[in-house]
């Protein structure tokens, strides 16, 4: 007998709870219909740092610092920390946390990797080997842009179906003692790759696999999206949230998956900001759960919800040589 | 109270065993020490694939196939995966599983990779969350060097103090039921990092992390190197390991780190066979570990190791830009 119910299901026996949240952001997504929700917004989009990389690095330092100053944390009360951002080698955490001090485990889920964090980070607890421990991620416009796309100096023109990196970083603290919102399930996701190999419409990627997550979720638990408040994905972005809507109807016999959101669409004003199918990256997820849904569940605007941050597995190299674009979903369920 | 003893390392209450391993390798590590150890050696550096990359991530698919088949296992007894690898985004791991339709954690240590995903499996299984885990990692020397240093085809000459990066992967499953050598202790690593920039002196780099691994499980377990057959370390090299020695005597006031080993010395003569400071990457260790260790574990010829993983956590990119580079070990306590 384990905690696992169904396929792919983690049941807590004893669900830990989200003591304390923290995130900054950059101008433009300060300036989105969010805005308000996020703990701080950075004009300049060095950090004042010499490179984008280090900006990103600064970004993880100050809301790591905030999600522990928000609790009176310090750094020792923290036991164990699961981080990772996009950038090879992940080098935004790398420099972000080394002065912390805190036992590290470095982990890659793409743009999955907050609920990752606080999948892997919620069986610390439950599992008896932890009482406090922080998951954390980042991703900046800039150096996403200039790692997997083309120089921002070449002002090439965005697709319809391309996604605005945000810039920010979140971080949450899952502890064995309340009070916050508490995880109670954590549905792990498989990689599930549909075909698709167009790196400007990653939301058509990641829809099979939250499709894919949603769905195992549902049959391991035998509930439906009725059963929360909100079913929230991470950055579908409009197109990928429309194809999850299709798959759903389809696959479903024609059930449409009611109160569903997605961090991607929330962020911005795509219309106004100019910024396409919506929002993406690592801390699109992890600063809108981070920032505003931490604040509706805490506040009592809502009580249930399935967070389901989804992740593009590929690189640029793999692309160039014809591969297909492999995608992940990790969802956790929150209660408050 | 949790199942952590001292500053960062868990003691498991039901320690679990390793029930399977499998590994293959490249034409040079076949040719090295421990040729006799692998369960298959590749001749083709491409592995019939068209590219490195592809060839990296089939290595995965053989080496987790080969752990499955000698334990009569099948996809489905998996519960979880965790895995990873040194290429951008983790890409060999995420083509060379995506088939596996197994509930996937992808984690990034660099070479450390291997015993971070035999504590997190570890974890899952003393914490009552899965029955069987596989924990799988690669490296290739092609992929590597075109990634991280200069093409081939460029023919540069290596530095005394460079390694070799392993072609190869291994895979290991640990699980809830024996037998095997069970995993008593994790050490969680913290980041290290002091001031080496030089991406091919990575053992320097790293040194200083596994000294601080090793010092805090000695102090966190009431032990010293005497209580263990062996303390392996993965991929520290020659130079690495002497200042591993360095270290420990200046740090303990003379005393030597007895029974000490390097899996980066031991997989290469590294006269004979040109590889200057030894064998690196992700596979170093897993290969070391999976084929030859794991076979002096279970004949009796070694009954107690402390196994060591280190890794260099920077990218070309930040070292570019005139930052250190940034280390980890984690550590794994097994006994037959």
């Amino acid at each position: 007998m384990t905690k696992k119910i169904g396929a792919q299901t983690i049941q807590f026996e004893t669900p830990p709870f989200i003591i304390s949240t923290g995130c900054v952001v950059g101008k433009k997504e300060g300036e989105g219909p969010l805005g308000s929700y996020f703990d701080q917004i950075v004009e300049d989009e060095y950090c004042g740092e010499k490179s984008w990389e280090s900006a990103e690095s600064k970004l993880q330092t100050m809301a790591f610092q905030k999600t522990l100053n928000k609790h009176g944390l310090r750094n020792q009360d923290i036991d164990y920390m699961f981080a990772g951002d996009l950038l090879n080698q992940c080098v935004g955490t790398h420099y972000g946390t080394r002065d912390t001090n805190i036992p590290f485990f470095g982990i890659f889920g793409a743009c999955s990797t907050m609920v990752e964090g606080l999948s892997l980070s919620s069986i610390m607890i439950d599992g008896g080997f932890a009482v406090n421990v922080a998951a954390l991620t980042s991703s900046h416009f800039c150096s996403a842009e200039k790692q997997f796309r083309f120089p921002l100096e070449y002002g090439g023109q965005r697709t319809p179906t391309s996604q605005w990196t945000v810039t920010g970083s979140g971080c949450a603290i899952v502890s064995k003692n309340g009070p916050g919102p508490k995880i109670t399930h954590a549905t792990v996701g498989k990689i599930v790759d549909m075909g698709i190999n167009d790196a400007n419409n990653m939301g058509s990627a990641m829809a099979p696999a939250a499709f894919d997550t949603i769905i195992t979720h549902f049959n391991d638990t035998g509930r439906d999206a009725s059963y929360y408040d909100l079913v929230i994905t991470g950055d579908l972005g409009i197109t990928g949230s429309d194809i999850l809507h299709d798959l759903f109807k389809k696959e479903t016999g024609g059930s449409e998956l009611n109160n569903h959101k997605d961090c991607g669409v929330l962020i911005f004003d795509a219309e106004k900001q100019d910024v396409h199918s919506g929002g993406s990256g690592c801390a699109c997820c992890a600063s809108v759960f981070c920032g505003y849904l931490y604040n509706q569940l805490t506040t009592g605007k809502l009580s249930k919800i399935l967070l389901v941050a989804t992740g593009a597995l590929m690189n640029t190299m793999t692309l160039q040589q014809g591969e297909t674009i492999p995608s992940i979903a990790h969802a956790v369920a929150i209660e408050m």
